[in-house]
């Protein structure tokens, strides 16, 4: 009998998954992939085969669809065709990417009603992530409860930082109870460092930075394969520009918009997280291709959507510096996810302006998409590595099993 | 008949003055110095001659002037004092620093109604600030109407920033309508740009980092003179770690005090304004020097102490990191005010961090005091220069007068 694991990766309106299976219990292969969109307004779900052949397909045309709170509903329709079609093989374990460990969770956890019950607690830190983050868990737990089922954190990667990187200048207690610089992408910063390994670069005995870019954006810096300092912090929305994400505003903003906007809490969390970023700058998309292509085709006359790409790469290239003056120098920079591994243009910008510090990009290499896009001159290496955080958290599921199977 | 301008520098429980008097209405001496302090709780005026001789001194016992409505009234009698000390001589003008200049005040102005009010309008911005930086400017106006009253402000000397310096990531409406990063400190930055004009340095045509660091704290990135990017930005309360400013933080850290713990706009201020930074994190002081003295005196013990102090720091070279990648590389660092003339071991281990870059202090040179404290072999020049805002303020007047004389 075959065995699988499915991996959840769940956002606030969409839910990533994927299938892995494997016939000796060690050598897992991607199976079945899936994607379910417009949770909360007109939901689509999309499963596809290991050659991304369709091979299921549905739209929720119905309005009662179009609303959040049949979420659960949903999980439920689409584990049931998922349970149905591996309905031969052995779910060994379901692994979720989950946004926030808190305090207590720096390793992958088995899920149990207890632990549960403590993630959901940390819902008020990340108000808009968490909860999708742990929908999908409730759903299984509820209605499989036998499903072993492991939560992966975004946190976890930088247990590693140390104090003076993890706190706020607020009254200790403030720290005591969680308000601290958390970080998050760990999983995808965790694979970065097992590529390295696996490589057998050198740049894994040194100092590097990430730049996770994506529709969310941070970078790491890693020492020896430990974070050190991350540009996110108590929640994913400090540091770098985001798609529609402010990154790092000087806090009285907030208390701005309090006082004399009178707006609400949730008022802001939307403006600052959801209006904001490259969107909110360029009043034309919270993509970074939509903007590349905004300049390309308008030149000129695209002012709002070159100054959002000029802040982007600004705030990016400040953090790097933060970072590598944090590390006491560099020897190597990683791009990664979908920003990193696509845009040209950002690279090409980042590089030219660290050349005082010894790194030389060969424009050609970073223009054909080749992963060393330094030149052999080059003191700093530089590389596109695309991530992979299901590989981690698959692998993490594999060892977290191991060890139970071994203690027993 | 000897001339002398008058500078107030107010803040929010106190106010400095300074008397200069010239007899050739061009070189303008120093002839007096006050202190205001107290204001709101127990003041206590003394103002001294140049040699500091006191020359005359008062308190106000009476419970009534234990409250911040007295201020006025306290300033009134300040105001009799000094002009019946110079009754002989023609004020030539009043000038005051002040925090905040808006989006129309980039240089020094001459104020009138409309000026003021439109000052006035700032004081949402910096609630704390502006309007103890304006009180003194009220009083004169309505009481002595025919001064002449120049306002100097710590926002101008930042206006020769880029666009990607000035602007936050959020909905365009919100820079045009003044949620800006301005920077702060500038007359002071201004003061160092002065000084190594004046003494011919090469650095005036370089890229230096200069740290401000005082009760409040910031760096600023200078090119050839000019400020292109600095750590404060809206208010002065964002950045560096401050004496009980937080400094920079997740802006989520305000919606979470908001929503969890239900306080006002009022009471987040007061803590991340007035409760955190080193005292925050310390528990034992506000003040760099206590902090030193602490450690000194309970070496390991001092556990809370050594973080806030290993925390300053690290957030200081952070910035200082930043800067310096903005920069695109450095030829001087220099550090000013109470914090940065003063703490040795501060500017040690900034410089200790940095020597990867090619910085190499002259620990002796530091602990002596000197103003040059970087090596002969240092590629980067290091200096500690006090700095004197009133310097730059005196010299602004002059020149504003100068060339309305001109005009006329």
């Amino acid at each position: 009998m075959a065995s699988v694991v499915l991996i959840i990766n769940a956002g606030s309106s969409s839910l990533k998954f994927s299938l892995y299976r494997s016939q000796n219990n060690s050598d897992f292969e991607l199976y079945s992939k899936g994607l379910l969109e417009g949770i909360g307004s007109g939901p689509h779900l999309k499963i596809t085969d290991r050659q991304d052949k369709i091979i299921h397909e549905k739209n929720w045309t119905n309005g009662r669809y179009a609303k959040l709170d049949v979420r659960d509903e949903l999980l439920d329709q689409v584990l049931k065709w998922l349970f149905d079609f591996i309905k031969k093989d052995r779910i060994l374990a379901i692994g979720h990417r989950v946004v926030h460990g808190g305090m207590k969770y720096y390793r992958p956890v088995v899920i149990d009603q207890k632990i549960y019950s403590y993630l959901d607690s940390l819902t008020p830190f990340v108000p808009l992530h968490q909860p999708a983050s742990l929908a999908p868990m409730k759903v299984i737990m509820d209605k499989y409860p036998d499903i072993t089922q492991v939560a992966c954190f975004d946190t976890a990667f930088h247990a590693t930082m140390p104090d003076k990187a993890k706190r706020f200048a607020l009254p200790r207690k403030y720290y005591d109870s969680g308000l601290r610089r958390y970080g998050f992408h760990g999983l995808s910063y965790h694979y970065i460092v097992h590529y390295l390994q696996k490589n057998k670069s050198p740049l894994i005995k040194g100092k590097i930075v990430v730049a996770h870019l994506g529709n969310g954006s941070s970078v790491a810096a890693i020492n020896k394969g430990k974070s050190i300092d991350t540009s996110m912090s108590f929640t994913p929305l400090d540091g770098l520009v985001m798609g529609t994400r402010t990154g790092q505003i000087d806090p009285n903003v907030v208390l701005y918009m309090t006082r004399e906007e009178k707006r609400s809490p949730d008022e802001i969390e939307d403006i600052i997280w959801k209006q904001s970023g490259l969107l909110g700058v360029s009043e034309v998309s919270s993509d970074m291709r939509g903007l590349i292509h905004e300049i390309a085709q308008n030149g000129p006359k695209s002012k709002f959507a070159k100054q959002a790409l000029d802040l982007f790469i600004y705030k990016l290239i400040g953090e790097i510096g933060r970072l590598i003056v944090c590390l006491k120098g560099i020897d190597g920079l990683i791009f990664t996810a979908g920003i990193g591994a696509h845009a040209t243009y950002v690279r090409s910008v980042v590089c030219q302006t660290l050349s005082w510090l010894g790194i030389e990009i060969d424009e050609q290499a970073n223009k054909d998409g080749n992963e060393l896009i330094s030149t052999s001159e080059s003191n700093i290496k530089v590389y596109t590595i695309p991530t992979n955080e299901e590989f981690i958290i698959l692998k993490e599921i594999q060892q977290l099993l191991l060890n139970s199977k071994q203690r027993a």
